[in-house]
């Protein structure tokens, strides 16, 4: 529902839309209003929130409609918006349009990577990303985020263990960027050949400072029997100095192990997770994991034995029962119910005009489906070298020239001219042909250099 | 819930079980509500919805549970009784007996004509038809009735344009019907071989006396290129008089433009689409619109352009945002809650039991899979010449004779003993044949002469 | 939600959960706010119940809903289980643990025999058992009893007829068992072929005392006309003795008939329904119903002619709508916002671990599919004969052999070492190789006589 709104529309595509200071302040709430989750019911009173759901999804959904629910609003629910309106053919840009006359907010999950950055351009009411294909969960990572807040007292420097299928799941990406941001500490524990992808590393290092040495990770015992464990911490380096040796930096201290599940349908027939780690008890017995917390997203199939749910470090039960209270105090803060105190917040990424058609090469981006609503954007990465990525999806652009939109030439992307143009001015080529036929010309003052 | 009620009870089956000063009050009641939606939380207070849900309709459904969560009311969701209950067989009639023990009021939607109406023959509570087949939609109406009210200060005496596909939509004729009704001016501007069809015309002219005139469209521009454009109005002859001419009525002014999306489901090989009507900026460009909203019931696909989303005259998304309080307002009235103030309201069609076993020919009339619950019933068309529709999805009826119920003795049609029948006598026959097999006789004093 | 609970955590399996006071004091609850529905709104403000239906019941989950809104609760739905997270394959016990994390009570329907059994053990909260498979559907057995004791006023020495097929419906044969044991006699009129089964008598004997006996039908007439009654009382046999003939006990006069639809989806190819009974007005004549109400848990489908309807004696649509007070009775007293007031509530049945794999032979039993979360337990039916029955489905267990668990000798079924042995220690085994494969050894002291 459209109206006067006391303060800015704020949306929640990305953790990035929030400033460190904002998410403590979301912790703060929570936190109170998970003491006593019932007296909070005037907040949400007389507001509606919309579960817009293009795939399945009960547990996500029914966690944010509990925490409607507690803070007094009411729910519209449309769990499978695949099969219904879907069939009519109608863009999502449009029902977006439509429910925002519905409700005062909107829940989202879609399976198009960018679709909720796609819904909050055209929204007038908030919208919470709920998850979008393989990119986003924000509220996921900010569940997680809370629970190590509250199990540990603090964020900065603790030392986190991600263990298992850390190359598919972009959430549990996610979650690394938001731990690097607090300045916590991860030691990567993957599945041989299931290793955090280069991208990822390349981005904590560029985004956050935060540095991957290679770790000795004997005391972790069976956790880390069969990998090369990294540690990545966004510590300074003259403090990392301090303790690195030559075999690499021991692992002391646990404060949480975060299990994931192995990403099976998106795997290559050579990445088998036949041995896949199995967390029980015999794996939590090493001395350094004595105070160590176990988290897990859930579902979980076997990776964690059910005979570890006894024991009180698991807390992957807690940590789901944490996303209600969490996301009321998000639902709480968008509706403009509770101040999050930054006078300065961010407002999402920095996004430049592709004056080209969408040139994101990911086959499941909303750029690809959407193609009349979206407004083709990019983000840029580095200068040198130069990168940029899709804005919908974040996916990196490949291309091997970069044109000016103003006077139509183009050049290589490692020259630097290229690099010196003007962000909302480059508008990115695969190859020369395609360049040429998009009505570039070549710089008449030097050679064109092919990239090698 | 079964129980006192103050009024008595009242369905919204159709537009017509309402009367123009009850859907006045109805505007003027949303038009509060809409001023101010959450001030109205405690009109249903306690008081409970259920949408029976027989096809999905994500829209509809969302905008009438918005509209009762608005009030402050509760919500049963049952949005795939296709699949569920009708799994065990069981009829409609019982299912709506159930479904009254749980809520207040029943919002039903179904893809059988005459679903509606049968519903509420057999409810102790409310039933609003969200939909029956291609038959009606009155709360689309309603909706669309409200938004030129609020936009145009009045229906009497406007000139809407409707466009695109006007021969299958049933929701687009009871519009039309609507319109006539309230004494608005109709300019058709068919999208060519899909005009209004004949049975239409022939009632707007029988029930609302509105004239069809050939329209000279030339002002209206691209609108109206490829299209020979018609005029109807429930004016008085005389009045009509003063402006027309030899080359038909100029379309000198519009007040909205009321753009269909093609049936496509429905059409024959013959009728193409190929070249349909898109609105666009081009097409607002004629002085005529200058004033003219944009109107479409979505979901849309190519027939308005994105282009115009940011035209002022675009007011399809505010249209449906007003599908909620015209709605909360239809839900206080049905409730009890808020008063229509008309002494007199009406009661639906008058219907006369049909004595032999149900006539209708429309295969997804309601009347022929409800074969045990259904009540066979007629709607007298007109007496000169003999027609009547069935009670339920309101086709005429095709029949050769008519017999009476009482002496058994069958008539022509077109005879005068047949006119003169009481209608609540008269047992329609398909052929002489089939009306000897009945049981029903030729008149002595006379031969039978067949139609010709 | 977990919390600090003032009463004990209470879940409703199976009706034998309840005592028979805390069942008359749910009774009079029910009553209190059937005259008033909306007056109770403040019982269960703040809380939540979440609806988890692995597969679709749209009238047992509206009722539910209803029930829970009426009392001013909100409601999360999860209707469709089965295609949402159980695609991601997580465990019900997982699922139950998650969900208590968003509401106060979860409301379980589930395909697996025993599975509201499982979902109790692992809940923080109370879990009601909304239809498990064809084990138990407790509430239905509520609302029967209730409309019965509205109706009559009370339930102990009324006569209910139960029509049509005995044989297959637990949800009957749990109605039974409740009937037996509030004192209530039953008379069977069974379709032919569609007896009740032998297990159920001999329950109703070993728990209940109730003694079948053959009934004289002749003055149902129709109702009895193609079959065997038999009338099983409570009552004490000197009573039983006063008016028992050689002809069979005579039906002098019923209270209410209760019929049920042909499980045909049970059948085998023997068991035909072409001629199973169908009410209607002719039934109905007989002297000894004129005050009988009639029965029906719906959806119906042939077996009650819909001229019934009218007769005030049918009472199947207020039966349907008196789910609602009673589960709104339920629900206040789980939630523990209304006193039972039985100082010493029965806790469910004494189980007994299985200290072997699971022995149940069901194989829709939840013990069968949750194998990781399952704790094997049996419930001991008597001692002479020695029988055991599956601590989840109730389902008796078929074993030749009896284990003792701690010195590892067994026996057969039928000795009186077997017997003796304590609940605790006994292990059941289907036949010797299957004890010797387990480890278990033959008696040494004597001959271990195979059974015959």
């Amino acid at each position: 529902m459209t109206e006067a709104r006391t303060g800015p529309l704020r949306h929640l595509v990305s953790i990035d839309d929030l400033s460190l200071a904002e998410i403590r302040t979301l912790f703060e709430r929570a936190a109170e209003f998970a003491a006593d989750p019932r007296a909070w019911s005037h907040l949400g009173r007389g507001r509606i929130s919309a579960s817009l759901f293009y795939e399945p999804s009960t547990r996500t959904r029914l966690s944010f409609e509990s925490a409607m629910l507690r803070l007094g609003g009411g729910v519209l629910t449309a769990a499978d918006m695949k099969t219904s309106s879907a069939t009519k053919g109608e863009s999502l840009a449009d029902t977006v349009r439509v429910v925002e006359g519905y409700a005062d907010l909107i829940v989202l999950r879609h399976p198009s990577e960018g679709a909720a950055r796609l819904a909050s351009q055209y929204s007038a009411v908030p919208v919470i990303n709920a998850g979008d294909g393989s990119h986003e969960h924000p509220t996921q990572t900010l569940c997680d985020l809370y629970t190590l807040w509250i199990e540990r007292g603090r964020l900065e420097g603790i030392d986190v263990v991600l263990a298992g299928d850390l190359r598919y799941s972009r959430t549990i990406h996610s979650f690394i960027y938001a731990l690097a941001r607090f300045g916590a500490n991860i030691v990567c524990v993957p599945h041989h050949g299931l290793e955090l992808p280069d991208y990822v590393l390349q981005r904590l290092r560029e985004e956050y400072g935060a540095e991957p040495v290679r770790a000795d990770a004997s005391r972790l015992g069976d956790l880390a029997a069969q990998s090369d464990a990294v540690y990545i911490t966004p510590q300074k380096p003259h403090q990392l100095s301090l303790f690195t040796e030559a075999s690499g930096l021991k692992v002391e201290h646990v404060d949480a192990v975060y299990m994931t599940r192995p990403q099976t349908e998106r795997h290559t027939p050579e990445e088998t997770t036949a041995d896949y780690l199995r967390l029980g008890h015999a794996t939590l017995k090493a001395d350094v994991l004595r105070d160590a917390v176990v988290m897990h997203p859930l579902p979980r199939r076997d990776e964690i034995s059910q005979e570890l749910d006894a024991d009180p470090r698991s807390i992957y039960f807690k940590q789901a029962a944490r996303g209600v209270p969490i996301r009321m105090a998000l639902l709480a803060a968008l509706l403009g119910q509770i101040e999050l105190g930054d006078a300065h917040p961010p407002v999402g990424p920095k996004l430049y005009p592709a004056p080209l058609a969408n040139p994101c090469a990911n086959p499941t981006c909303i750029s690809r489906t959407e193609t009349r609503h979206v407004q083709p954007a990019t983000k840029l990465l580095s200068r040198h070298p130069l990168r940029a990525a899709c804005g919908y999806c974040s996916q990196e652009l490949t291309f091997g020239f970069v044109g000016c939109a103003e006077d139509r030439v183009y050049w290589p992307k490692e020259s630097g001219e290229a690099r010196r143009l003007r962000p909302e001015r480059m508008v990115f080529l695969r190859d020369a042909p395609l360049a040429e036929a998009a009505g570039f010309r070549a710089p008449v003052t030097a050679a064109v250099v092919p990239p090698s």
